[in-house]
């Protein structure tokens, strides 16, 4: 972001002024392109993101129309057969990947599963996989499937933070360059975002670490697919899975994706060998031969319904996309609902002892602003029955999400308004 | 099914001694809750299930006013995080297991990874996944995966048919006490209806023999659930895994669902621990712990949207089992059915090079009727044009599902027909 399309918070005193700021926003008319109830501050699009207003009818018409018709004729008529890749090609421009690195399916959890056996498989003579402390549990949870089950020879190490909170990028350079675990890492998996604080990673700079410690990356999307500008392939990253629910809208439970670098695509073995990732699903041969491509990495039968949600909301994010490279505006709104924020938060929520943990740099921050107070969890629910919905992240974090394709600046003003009469 | 549910097929000689059978079909209202194209006669119910009228308002619910209008408050007000467990719940008696064994979560395959792995690391010293080598091919891709993947000392074995068919119950009952890999054999894993022939295994003896010879056994309910009379606890079966958008008409992609047995819940792990499966998923605690019992076998955020439809589904099959213990009045209709395709394709197809490959006996048999022709492809594709939908199993099968919720014994006749005029 450069410096020139900052905000100029200095001249923000007032509710008016924050109302010109959506007067001036060029994206501001795409609000109207979702269902959001009135009276609510939605501020969890981190956790669920809106209802796009078209995504009711398209639904209907999978049901209906392709489903109740047409049938079984459906996955050649209607193409259902190639939804997975269909919607993975159109998600790629979003993470700086080409057609072809990516494809929609299954959970987040399954796809990382996948990927890190995946690319622990590539490393067979190395034992480490590297994470962190605070990473999201899940992600902790699958590493440890994958060194407990997939073989009895490799371990997870976590890289610790200071104070509990999650290590610098600096730290983790450094652990990639341990003596200690040197030559033996063999998967580096770390979040983009941290889900807790909205601390954002330099891709790039720990996706190099790693290589020139020989190992591969697998990064977790989840908190910044849809809400910031990625440019995996200028990051030269090998693998990364992400979330369809959330900045995507892809609604609840929406099928997740996976990213797998073209260079490494014909070398990958995916752990989950199901028929739709067969080179030919229906010849039904009794040996597995893996699709050319990102395609053997599905498996089962996708969620035709949930697929089509996800589908039709990525419209919006392609025409916010449209005038500049993509994702780039949408990165940019994502700043500025950060930065001021953080403005009123530091005029009237510090002084009531709320005080913010996500980064005051927007260029280190995903498009959420985490407040810590010791009575977090009541304050949450004091705010939804004021309107305003964000979480809890125990043991004493508010979280607030923040959706450059439908949160208004004044949401922001309203909810710290709000946020300080609840404190 | 008694000898007196049997249908009088010498008394059919017409297509209105067929009308006089739907007449008599106390299953007969149930097709008016379908939404079925006029002038199909759609016999692929096996490969997707037809919609159900409620499905497109449940799906429009959930859309519209859970996500839309609740948002992020669904997950407790809707009690989406219970749904899973809800539709496994109302599945059970379905299945002829207890509430409390059964979920709804991911595709068939990645459960079936979860089962397989589960009950292979139950039996550490034993090396062999037994199977047959005509069983669904992404079963046995999993198995193989299973093997090659989580350790490298098990392997799978397959138990050959006759003349390329799939072997007889006595066959895998033989192989079971074959002195080479008598002790060796881990798991037995089959499915319970040939997918290509329809031909039906005794899941209780099948499932006894492999206690003796101390496996486990793992039954893929793919072509039976919804269809067919399941016993699930009764014939002591320890896993199994199953479709939703078969004979249960839960949509395109449907989740699938998983059994475990009661007994053995709490000794299992899942190869896959993602956060749904976790003991307090929103503590975010860095080590996983189970969740008591089969709320384990859940991973990721599962899709709602397909969910929903999935439950909606399941209302017709309950409605159907109201008068009778659970699926008994669909699985004699299931049974009238193909007595009824049989009877005509003796009279009207074998003399036109049609042979019927599924077993006479409808105990012996799941809900279809399989033909074998050598033109078995260019057949489905005229039928199609005349509008039968069936569906063609390479290289020389023409595949008919039989669905006893929706399919009319009207729909045999007029298929048979056609298939005699398109021979």
């Amino acid at each position: 972001m450069s410096e020139a399309a900052a905000l100029d918070l200095a001249a923000v005193h007032s509710r008016a002024d924050v109302e010109r700021l959506d007067r001036d926003d060029p994206l501001a008319p795409l609000r109207e392109r979702f269902a959001l109830p009135t009276g609510t501050i939605y501020l969890d699009g981190n956790s669920l993101g809106a209802l796009p207003r078209a995504t009711a009818g398209r639904v209907a018409e999978v049901v209906e129309r392709q489903w109740g018709e047409d049938l079984i004729a459906s996955w050649g008529r209607h193409d259902w057969l190639g939804l997975p890749r269909r919607v993975g090609d159109r998600l790629a421009p979003l993470l700086g990947a080409r057609p072809g690195e990516v494809v929609a399916a299954d959970s987040t959890s399954v796809n990382l599963f996948k990927l890190l056996a995946a690319a622990r498989r590539l490393r067979p003579r190395r034992s480490v996989l590297l994470s962190e402390s605070g990473h999201f549990p899940t992600d902790l949870y699958i590493a440890e499937a994958i060194a407990g089950w997939l073989d009895g020879t490799s371990r997870v190490e976590t890289v610790d933070g200071d104070g509990g909170g999650p290590p610098s990028d600096d730290r983790i350079v450094a652990a990639l360059s341990d003596d200690r675990l040197h030559e033996q890492i063999a998967v580096l998996t770390l979040g983009h975002v941290d889900f807790r604080t909205g601390a954002r990673r330099d891709v790039a700079r720990l996706t190099a670490a790693a290589h020139r410690a020989g190992a591969l990356v697998v990064w977790d999307l989840a908190h910044s697919a849809g809400a910031l500008r990625l440019e995996l392939d200028a990051w030269n990253v090998d693998f990364a899975v992400g979330c369809g629910y959330k900045f995507l809208n892809g609604g609840p439970g929406a099928p997740a994706f996976l990213f797998v670098a073209q260079a490494l695509q014909e070398q990958v073995e995916t752990p989950l060998p199901g028929w739709l990732g067969h080179r030919d699903p229906f010849a039904f041969t009794p040996s597995y031969q893996p699709a050319p491509g990102i395609d053997r990495f599905q498996c089962g039968t996708p969620p035709i319904l949930s697929l089509a949600a996800l589908d039709a909301a990525l419209d919006l994010h392609h025409e916010a996309s449209a005038a500049e490279p993509p994702m780039a505006a949408l990165e940019r709104k994502a700043a500025r609902l950060g930065d001021l924020f953080l403005a009123l938060a530091q005029r009237r929520l510090e002084p009531l002892g709320l005080a913010p943990v996500s980064p005051r740099q927007a260029a280190q921050r995903g498009s959420q602003i985490t407040l810590r107070h010791p009575r977090a969890g009541d304050l949450i629910a004091a705010l939804a029955e004021r309107g305003v919905v964000g979480d809890f992240r125990p043991p004493d974090l508010l979280r607030f999400g923040l959706a450059p394709l439908y949160t208004r600046y004044v949401d922001i003003w309203d909810a710290v308004e709000r946020i300080a009469e609840a404190a």
